[in-house]
């Protein structure tokens, strides 16, 4: 009798426990409690790039990740290993296969890739392109740089090295587009904003290293004054530095390059390279999770009138920013 | 005794219902559980606007709330009664004494807020800015309609609506940024991708009904075979719509205006306006406090190297994105 008189005690006590422990949960202050954007451990979304070795997408990921410990998801990594467009298709199929909660896409090729987009999209799969888009396809929404602003940051930056006055040169890969709009919210800038500066020429590097640093050494045999090169890739910026250190032995041209591998980096901390601009890649994987994650569970479609309908569900476009590195901030970079 | 037992078993299925609930809550298939994005109900974020009294800031409000609600915070909304500057920066301020948990704000003027947006930023209270931004000041992004993109939507669907062929004008607000922007992207995709259709006139119809009307039929007399007007505005979208019906008696010429305030959605039904723009202002609110969420509880900054230093802490710009209505989708429209 006593030992079921300590069994009904602690009993009473666990079952106390119980109310209470249900009874503080729905005494929140409010009318309503909102378990907050949390999701479920088996909801798995996929990040899918190209050239899976290089260093620029480890900061996406970390992003992609950390939204994911956020929110309380499961996320993955598929990249297709070298710079091709089927390769891509093959690994976007795959994903599609395996009906994730949904796909951020970083799309090798705009038109390549939008019936694969398309499938996964009319299969139900919410698929958002970060870094580089496809346009036409029915992805849900693009992060990205906006890059003619980050040719409006270079500008400005370059007047200030400059003191507003000189010569300038842009060296970057005129046939692609994100290359082309760096160049023109570049040139649009300097002519509206500094008249003292001048843009004397706009080269071809190529993307290489080599012809980067040949075609700028050609520019200096004209304009033998040149005060200032604009990179719009990071070979182009190590290609500059390259030339106007070993070769032109002209240490006073200023450069500004793009990205932050660790050769443009090494040379911002040198002082061969006056600024590189750091794309928010970071941003680029968490901010695409997010939207998954309204995607996945209709959160903008179950709000009601407001965005029902054929209303944008996600914004379809997010600048996720630019920072200027320079010496003093290069060592944070490093850590990327 | 035999109720005795009754009363036990009830309590040993009391006590494992208690133990199998907490059993399966921390039974996570993997390593970290992470409670969500979720704040506390005390933590209160405000909403300022100026004009409190239009339609337009209602679906933004709408979410807002609806974004407070899946985070699990407050928030709060304080509008200038009037169109002016002394009295929203007033408001600003009174907000700013009472230290909330950020803002999300539309500013009337870019310059005269910037000062009050700098000191609210220097206390420590994030700032996000929406609609109408402020280019120079320390918020950390702004999230809008990206206008020259507005304009682009409203040259394509003018080309589909005239078959690509004809003499279209637009009626605009020469002097305010956003309507320069909304006429370059319209008439910079009508010389690109349209040779058919040509801009014969851009037309001042000063946010104002009846001259944006006369302005219309001023143009109508030297052009009278015009094809179609686009409006940036709503009130001139309404006073195109009067002019082609009542005074030049012409039903077929097409009009694309802006916005959905009641006016403009009645004439959408009628077919006197062929399409508007609605603006993805649940979007607008939405994701703004979804910013300030992240930017109270610095987690960007908390997620270590990646975005840590200078980067940028969320995205700087968000586009929130262009719905086209016609008499098709029109109904869903009156209900935000």
């Amino acid at each position: 009798m006593k030992r079921i008189i300590v069994l009904y005690t602690v009993l009473i006590g666990a079952f106390f426990a119980y109310f209470l422990n249900y009874h503080f949960r729905e005494a929140a202050p409010t009318g309503w409690e909102s378990g907050g954007l949390r999701g479920e451990i088996d909801e798995k979304y996929v990040m899918v790039t190209f050239q899976a070795g290089i260093d620029y997408w480890k900061s996406c990921l970390k992003g992609f990740e950390d939204a994911a410990q956020q929110l309380n998801v499961s996320v993955e990594y598929r990249g297709a290993t070298h710079y091709d467009v089927n390769e891509q298709i093959k690994v976007l199929e795959q994903v599609i296969a395996r009906k994730p909660a949904g796909i951020a896409l970083s799309a090798i090729d705009p038109i390549a890739l939008t019936d694969t987009i398309n499938k996964a999209v009319d299969a139900g799969i919410p698929v958002v392109l970060f870094d580089s888009g496809a346009e036409n396809s029915k992805a849900y929404s693009f992060l990205a740089t906006d890059n003619y602003n980050a040719g409006v940051t270079a500008a400005r930056k370059m007047g200030e090295l400059l003191g507003g006055k000189g010569k300038v040169a842009v060296v970057t890969q005129p046939n692609q587009q994100n290359h082309q709009e760096r160049t023109k919210g570049f040139k649009e800038t300097i002519a509206a904003e500094f008249p003292g500066l001048e843009v004397v020429a706009v080269l071809d590097g190529k993307g290489d290293q080599a012809v980067s640093r040949d075609a700028v050494l050609e520019a200096l045999k004209k304009h033998p004054d040149l005060g200032g090169v604009f990179a719009t890739e990071a070979n182009g910026g190590v290609g500059i530095g390259d030339a106007v250190v070993y070769y032109a032995q002209n240490k006073n041209i200023k450069i500004i390059s793009f990205d932050t591998d660790l050769g443009t980096l090494d040379l911002v901390k040198q002082g061969v390279i006056s600024a590189t601009l750091a794309q928010g890649t970071w941003n680029m994987g968490y901010w695409s999770l997010l939207q998954l994650f309204h995607l996945h569970h209709m959160i903008a479609q179950d709000a009601g009138g407001a965005a029902s309908g054929s209303g944008p569900v996600v914004p379809p476009f997010t600048d996720t920013g630019i920072t200027i590195v320079t010496k003093e901030n290069v060592d944070q970079f490093y850590a990327r």
